[in-house]
């Protein structure tokens, strides 16, 4: 079996170039500064190693869905930035975020930029024009999901939502950018319509079972690895499948109210935190999210059963079970 | 000749429709209003303009020509919302702008919605592939260059820069968009290459005859026309070429002093702004600037000479004449 953090490595490392190489010296110096800044400094580069993996698996030449993959990259770095002013978050990567190192109008501008330099490339993909149209209208359309689920996000920050309104904001937060990135690299790789249909369901799978194990993260992962502080999500109010389970299933009236009393609380003490995730245990809520995670992912699994078997057919299965078993 | 403002004012009716076509009732809500907003509210719809009747000046079908024009004025409201935002101007069109409205994050959302609805128009554009990639390749260039541009202006604040930049500056902030729906257009009208490029170099010029007169108008124009107070762009700083031209002419050392001490200065009375308009009027800058944007339209006359006449070549040439000659 593949292991995917060594496959990820690798193709980090080939497409470490690719990543650096379209955003030149033009003026001004600072935009292009804050441009690179996110993309340059790694990540796991799931989404752009997903686009040539895709490729690939379908008998396609790698080299191909490379500029995709850097289109994909710099269009999730994009929301990055966005997010994090959004959010007022001060770090990232151990770096100061673009806001507080540029400034605000910088960073709208640097997100503006990527977003711009990811279509320049799709646009001047060595594919067919009919092709490259059809890679478009799944890039297009993700990044138009990618701001409704964000502003879906902010809608719901201090809610409690239904479990629908969870998944369908995570499908268009994160799923949407994998499933272009998987349909776009199979399109590139000349596959059929059914396809490239099955490639683009699994991705959509695998970034819901991805999001929903970032949330598990968030709440009940090692800080020390994450990065993220014990109950910042908590504190927030992160209304995730964890929380929409506690809600509907802690019967103790006393322990729910108690639980209430510290989710979205932003003046919870560490310790009432730490409170709060072992109610979550007590009720199930993390083996329930986690369950849900692991279903996702064996759906993704599903979706591609029909491919021939390859390297890349297996990257493709690991990659789905790498979104659920990761520390960080 | 053709009178530029009915004309305006003709297309912008027939296009108000199709720019209220695109931004269905999908979730969220807010973010479909924020979005809707400025594209909704009117404006001089000169870009759209542009390029259905650059596409009629070559003999193409207009109608093909609209989706582009509605993705061009898209482009140009997610630059005004994400504009609006880093200026913190907090009116526009009489409404509340769209981070005043619906918050900072609901402003950065909705420009980046725009901006990817535009790129999903463009997709769908009734022409063959090929022809989609040229458009797409001028539009997607010219939104990398209004972020530029944009920066540019952030950086130039409070500075005195030279002419070179000023006209670098107004050249990617404003020209490269009514260059992009010019040539698009051209190109949806299947002309040639070489027309495509006269039609580009038109809109080029064009552009910054525009943008001189905007700023000459920021300075001299009736704030009761243009909606902006007397002396809001002297008390930026703002550094346009009149400014540029004052500097480099005026002699009289303890008048240039005054002019840089009332420049930039925040606090500057509204009996200050006039006075320094008035050395702008003594210094001939505020001719300078006039000449100069009207050598831009001369240009961009020239550039498309060779055009067959018809009606809408005239409306080009009407178009030009109108960007130096308005009061708003």
């Amino acid at each position: 079996m593949i292991d995917a953090k060594e496959y990820l490595k690798r193709m980090s490392a080939e497409l470490d170039a690719p990543i650096r190489s379209y955003i030149g010296d033009e003026e001004p110096d600072n935009l292009m500064e804050a441009s690179r800044q996110y993309p340059y400094a790694g990540g796991k580069r799931m989404r752009p190693a997903m686009a040539v993996a895709c490729c690939r698996a379908v008998g396609g030449d790698a080299s191909k869905a490379v500029p995709l993959a850097v289109a994909i990259e710099y269009i999730h770095n994009f929301t990055l930035i966005h997010d994090d002013l959004m959010d007022g978050d001060e770090k990232r990567r151990g770096m100061d975020t673009i806001h507080i190192g540029y400034g605000m109008p910088t960073a709208i501008l640097a997100g503006d930029a990527l977003f711009a330099k990811a279509f320049q490339i799709i646009c001047d993909l060595d594919i067919p024009a009919e092709g490259m149209r059809d890679v478009l209208r799944y890039v297009s359309q993700a990044v138009w999901d990618l701001a409704r689920g964000q502003q879906m996000d902010v809608n719901n920050e201090g809610q409690i939502v239904t479990e629908d309104v969870y998944i369908e904001t995570i499908k268009l937060k994160t799923s949407v950018l994998f499933a272009a990135a998987a349909a776009g690299g199979a399109i590139i790789g000349g596959a059929d319509e059914a396809t490239v249909r099955a490639i683009n369901e699994y991705a959509l799978e695998l970034g819901l079972g991805f999001q929903m194990f970032d949330d598990y993260l968030g709440v009940a992962g090692d800080s020390s690895k994450t990065g993220k502080s014990v109950g910042n999500d908590i504190r927030k109010g992160k209304c995730t499948c964890m929380i929409t389970h506690a809600m509907r299933t802690i019967e103790d009236e006393a322990v729910l109210e108690e639980f209430k009393g510290i989710l979205g609380n932003m003046d919870a003490t560490d310790e009432q935190c730490l409170r709060a995730r072992q109610i979550l245990e007590e009720s199930g809520s993390i083996q329930y999210a986690l369950d849900l995670a692991k279903q996702k992912v064996d759906n993704a699994i599903a979706k591609i059963a029909s491919l021939p078997e390859s390297e890349d057919k297996e990257f493709m299965i690991a990659l789905a079970r790498f979104a659920i078993d990761r520390d960080v």
